[in-house]
């Protein structure tokens, strides 16, 4: 991986230095621990990514935490984690463009897999050595984190703990869009914009469990082959080709959903782009991110683009128009019922994450990169154990990519990939 | 039924005025025929409702129009009508606020159920002597019409003219809305406006085919018992007590789904009261519809407080919003679908429409002020084979509301009911 611009990857962690937080991992956590004042055999050490101001790469430190072990509380579990996944979301997050992460200085991260260490009082269903997936707002990126266990799921036998991290927020974003808000049936056509993207991937293995459903995926041409193979019907360069276009000479009347992770133009043209009693779903607003800092001209640009409509317009068009963001979702029983059902679905085989690469804590820069400049294809993981002396990269990345990424800079626009 | 202040009704019908239109029930219908100067022996005479200009119930007038019999063009039937359906867009087409709606003079009507006379080439599945239901833009309150055959639907035995005729909008509109675009499983909850109206009723209907669906259905207490029997679960006199409150009391989240007939400022209520993952389908503009004639103030007030929402609401709301007109789908197939799947219910005594009330065409002026002040529970039906002398209107109107409707005037807020 390319390290040339960014200094603080392959970081040092900052060692020995003491925190007074417990390692939650949400933000509404515990409070200091009334235990805190305990004897030496009690102390915890832990490695945590730290954001410490909003800005570039450079802004997430590796700092080592040493604390006295938490008292957990009642309906609360201890997990030490394995794997960790990287979303869209901390990339605006470091940028100071996500609104549900607390202040610097604080612990990003959604989501991780890892296995229970300890168990508070009112745990039933969890239990110590249990290896599990675990659903946070932040607080994620660290080798160990107190969750509360409703938010904690049983991972499969079978099930690595990179596909775990992997298959939480992506699929149950996807899951949730194709099947709750929208009503995917067979038949129908989807539109899914970075398709070789963690949401991406995840939905399109999601309308394969639907008979005959016609899924258009944009993507740059070297995903093409990727995503094919996983069932995106018509892969679409959105680089070198208008995707309007290109949708409308294969089904001139449009798709019957759109799923939209950009915001600004691009919104209006999914709209444009549906059949009468078509959905289009925003969830996101990736044109937002551009460089690697803030940029007040991207962001003013994906506002004033952003599709504002009256209902007599929809009553016109026939059409709905709906926005997800799985943060928001406060009801426990559809994330555990959906939960359920992605673990059935991976038993059955029917849906498997697709791990783009993995990088250790210290290479959290490159693992952000990676994703910023869309050179990813499906999710990006990211591992609290640290990195060995001798160990490369446990990146499926193609040797030719490094050199498209060297002749990136955060001047160049971000593509939608 | 009540007179007193609408001269045009029990109307004597304007005989022998000839007309050059053939009685077309499509907007795009057949010019005139070819065979125009044909024997006497060809001619066809009918009844005929026409819209002479916008304005009250006295814009429309009952005449006999004479024509030579029309050549049927390929893929077109010629229908004898035995029962049309009376809609909410009627009556705004009748004030000048309905835009699909040709100018006047002009015949509506959007429904009919009757018998085929004729069939023109290339009709391969309909016959003469077929009992059909059929849809049309306008033009179906005529005792003969031409209709495409594409939009002609066989009528099982065991269903009646007034039935067909109730059956085809509302619960078209009905399940396009709940089956197509929102996603009604078990489990969810509904808020039906206007419960005891032909959509109402015919949703309600369809809410039952579902388990456990949670009906809340808005109407005036004294019809609160039909509408319970209907399916209603909670019926809310929005007359006496704010639905909001009410429902919130009953269901603090909310409900999933809103289906909004009214618009204006109830949009924004129902938009409040979605639960997270729940959608809004606004239908209709009722709010518009105050007195007997176009009323400024009130569409003012309505597209005023029409709701307009951005995609970032949306997102941080979890909700979609859609709109829905029949009128603007122009998918036959999804038509001919839906309509095979509601005759289909309706034969497994799934649906029933529940019809209100039948007038001959003379009666016209009744049947209108009948559903604008919100009397009826269920379809209103136009009749139009003439009135025998002594024959009572086929009501099913309770004695006791001819007092409530005398009381009524067009300077009375009509209400939502």
């Amino acid at each position: 991986m390319s390290g040339e611009e960014a200094p603080t990857q392959q970081q040092q962690p900052e060692q020995e230095k003491t925190s007074d937080e417990p390692p939650a991992a949400v933000a509404d956590a515990p409070k200091e621990s009334e235990g805190s004042p305990a004897a030496e055999e009690k102390t915890l050490s832990w490695r945590s990514l730290v954001l410490t101001g909003y800005g570039g790469y450079d802004k997430i430190k590796l700092q080592v935490k040493t604390q006295s072990k938490p008292q957990l509380k009642a309906g609360e579990v201890l997990l030490r984690v394995k794997a960790c996944g990287l979303n869209f979301a901390e990339l605006l997050g470091r940028q100071g463009l996500y609104d549900q992460l607390p202040n610097p200085p604080v612990t990003m991260g959604m989501e991780g897999a890892g296995v229970i260490e300890a168990v508070g009082e009112d745990v039933k269903d969890r239990k110590v050595g249990d290896r599990v997936i675990a659903l946070s707002r932040s607080g994620m990126w660290q080798e160990v984190v107190v969750v509360s266990a409703d938010r904690v799921f049983p991972m499969p036998e079978e099930m690595s703990f990179e596909e775990g991290a992997a298959l939480l927020i992506n699929y149950l974003t996807a899951y949730l869009m194709l099947f709750e808000m929208a009503n995917v049936k067979p038949g129908k056509s989807v539109l899914i914009h970075m398709a070789a993207g963690g949401v991406g991937i995840a939905a399109t293995q999601l309308c394969q469990t639907v008979q005959d459903v016609t899924v258009f995926g944009t993507a740059s041409a070297s995903k093409h082959e990727t995503i094919s193979q996983g069932g995106v019907t018509h892969p679409i360069d959105y680089r070198t080709k208008d995707y309007v276009e290109e949708i409308r000479k294969i089904s001139p009347n449009g798709v019957d959903i759109v799923l939209d992770p950009l915001g600004g133009s691009d919104t209006q043209k999914g709209f444009n782009l549906l059949k009468p009693m078509g959905m289009l779903i925003v969830f996101g607003a990736a044109n937002c991110v551009t460089g690697q800092k803030k940029n007040l001209l991207a962001m003013a640009k994906t506002w004033y683009n952003q599709l504002s409509l009256s209902t007599l317009k929809l009553m016109q068009a026939n059409k709905a128009v709906s926005g997800f963001h799985l943060g928001n979702i406060t009801d426990e029983q559809l994330i555990t019922r959906t939960m359920d059902k992605l673990v059935e679905l991976y038993r059955q085989g029917k849906i498997k994450p697709h791990i783009d690469s993995s990088y250790h804590f210290e290479e959290v820069a490159e693992a952000m990169r990676r994703m910023h400049e869309r050179l990813n294809i499906g999710k990006v993981i990211l591992l609290p154990e640290p990195k060995k002396e001798e160990e490369k990269p446990k990146s499926n990345a193609e040797p030719g990519e490094n050199v498209e990424q060297k002749e990136a800079t955060e001047e160049v626009k971000a593509e939608k990939d």
